[in-house]
């Protein structure tokens, strides 16, 4: 019976909650004849492995009871002094206070979601944005409103519309979501003045800015912009990062650098979301860090990551049909394509799959669904013939389809 | 100016939310002079630091990519056919389709509540129950309604009575949390008949019944009664279960047994929450789990805790005034002490502190924050030694309040 009138039971935010294209999309790559551009998966060949392997050999005789036990919810202690010293490194304000460490940084969109959304709670993001934060965001209720996005980023005309539009409405803001440095899923970059202005609306109208980061480090050309926390005197910045795209994705690190009162709530959150991130993988990366290796590793995968963008950009230019375009990022690991509108490549996916290319569907970066006529490409992943070859069967089957 | 109104930001789930009394308890074991009774870690001599070592060194090499990558947000093929393989062997009627991998215990409680839970939405639990299960339940809101044990477990009479009344407001129950091995914090284990009590009212009333059973393997004297799931016909048992007290608390691995349905839901929440479990831990485990050395791990575990066990009953009886009783648990890592009445362990903490030994005040495992003059006693984490001179500087304390 209970299975019969299950709906009854369930939470509304999981009833509004989807499963994810992408993780659906992952399982495709294990058909190997499929070239998958859909997965934003590190390339396997750039893992630190035999490094992991020394420092399992050095640290777990030694440490092997402390790495095993429960740690604090606040992170290994020997991790957040790298991350502290990396960041002040980089010319960042922080201090202990300021930072925790989560379980990936899906972990915390998950924590940042959980301390400020009261179901119906407004945020703005951009269209489109990151798939994973739109679903963090929806399993909480959040009544998600969607800016454009032009070649420098979200639209602040468009944000401090909607700031305006909603206060009117006596609906409070919690947040504006952005990815300012290649952007997932479009590739695009904010520019300074943009992050100023952006910086300019959240304390005119008192909101949060969630700046989600996993990408900064992997710049192929062209010079930084300023991280939108470091031109925030408020502390209104709420920073996350992760290791996922530049060291180890399987060991699920993250972090967030916030104001101490954030830090001290996302701390609480946590507590009662997975008591602690596990100290084994904690420690792995801390050491990993005292011993220099993060930058030489940084180092490799833009190598490698640069080659294959360069590649995957070139191969478009000569493969895809007239009508068809696409970002040129400057990092990260992504570029959006777009093309003609009457084109639907949700309901011409199939049609990829048939040809053994796989993308992700442009509408599932979008809060509306809309945008059904952009596809994300990773170029990350695959192989540089891979890359070739799999660029001709898109190019072919868009071909079909103009 | 923002700093200043952030009660506004927050979401009533994280208002209502406290920072766990154990983890900052913890804290305090950093203070080697302080004999701690408080914390739930299982004992440092206990960890299988050799065979993880080899294991490492066996696999990093060879399947080091793997490890490092992205993973399943249903667990890792090798770790769930291990559990599923174990499940089985105990009688377990269970397939891949009943199980999700989750980052430990905690996570599972989280996203049973997620997928349950609107604000406001009743559930029935022990007084005293889990502080970890209480801290979950209250971040979503959860109306929470106790109901006594006894030394069966918890009282079916009264569970039935709180079922009636709540339909009889219109409220929807959703499930039942109960904890039947060696509950934390009582230690009290549930007997066959109150199983098939609750059971069966969970069946007539249409409500879920969470079974949390993290300890269930460690019984150091008498015979297993049957899981709850294994008396269920129809699915409504959710079972929790962990490695943290019985391998490795560092790797943050526990997992959900129930029905598909509920699984899929669970698999939803959980790609919002955290992507996936570590593959780097649940590789090893797996691995360790293939080679059977869980088993003789457990065998080793048991060993230790229950000649502490029994070290520490034996101690109570020496040293405890008159007025204190405790209970006798037959397994697990935890006992409950309760003092006279007029006496509230949670104002006499810091006397303990000045004693240098420490305790949970019992207060922290009821909704309403009852049953103050009770104290949780952990007895898998302290050295015979320190058991020893702790039930002593205890028994101090209390005769000095009694």
């Amino acid at each position: 019976m209970i299975f019969d009138n299950l709906d009854d039971f369930f939470s509304s935010g999981i009833k509004e909650s989807k499963r994810s294209v992408i993780r659906e999309l992952l399982k495709l790559i294990n058909n190997p004849e499929i070239i998958s551009f859909a997965g934003g998966l590190p390339s396997p060949e750039a893992f630190p492995i035999k490094e992991v392997q020394e420092i399992c050999n050095d640290l777990i005789p030694k440490e092997g009871a402390y790495m095993m036990q429960y740690g604090a919810t606040e992170g290994d202690p020997s991790l957040r002094k790298e991350l502290i010293k990396i960041a002040n490194k980089a010319g960042m304000d922080a201090e202990e206070h300021n930072l925790l460490i989560t379980t990936a940084s899906q972990q915390a969109l998950d924590l940042v979601t959980k301390i400020f959304i009261n179901r119906g709670d407004p945020i703005i993001v951009g269209i489109p944005t990151y798939l994973g934060g739109l679903q963090a965001f929806r399993s909480y209720g959040a009544d998600i409103h969607g800016v454009t996005m032009d070649k420098e980023g979200e639209s602040s005309v468009e944000i401090e519309k909607k700031l305006i539009e909603l206060k009117k409405a006596g609906k409070k803001v919690k947040f504006i979501y952005v990815i300012p440095d290649f952007q997932n899923p479009s590739g695009i970059t904010m520019s300074k003045r943009r992050r100023i202005e952006i910086l300019e609306l959240a304390t005119k109208h008192e909101v949060f800015v969630i700046e989600d980061s996993p990408y900064r480090d992997l710049r192929y050309r062209g010079e930084h912009e300023p991280t939108i926390h470091s031109l925030d005197k408020e502390r209104l910045v709420i920073q996350i990062g992760t290791f996922s795209k530049i060291f180890i994705p399987g060991f699920r690190i993250g972090w967030i650098f916030a104001h101490k009162t954030i830090i001290d709530k996302l701390t609480v959150a946590k507590q009662a979301t997975d008591l602690c991130t596990p100290a084994f993988n904690q420690r792995i990366a801390a050491e990993y860090l005292r011993r220099g290796l993060l930058d030489v590793q940084i180092e490799k995968i833009k190598k490698i990551y640069s080659a294959k963008m360069n590649l995957m950009l070139s191969e478009f230019e000569k493969n895809m049909p007239k009508g068809v375009t696409w970002t040129e990022p400057d990092g990260g690991l992504f570029l959006l394509v777009t093309v003609p509108e009457h084109i639907d490549l949700e309901k011409e996916f199939q049609k990829a799959i048939d040809r053994k290319v796989a993308y992700v569907i442009g509408s599932a970066f979008t809060h509306d669904n809309s945008r059904k006529n952009t596809m994300r490409i990773n170029f990350s992943y695959s192989s540089p013939e891979q890359i070739k070859e799999g660029v001709k069967r898109l190019a072919d089957m868009i071909r079909s389809l103009i």
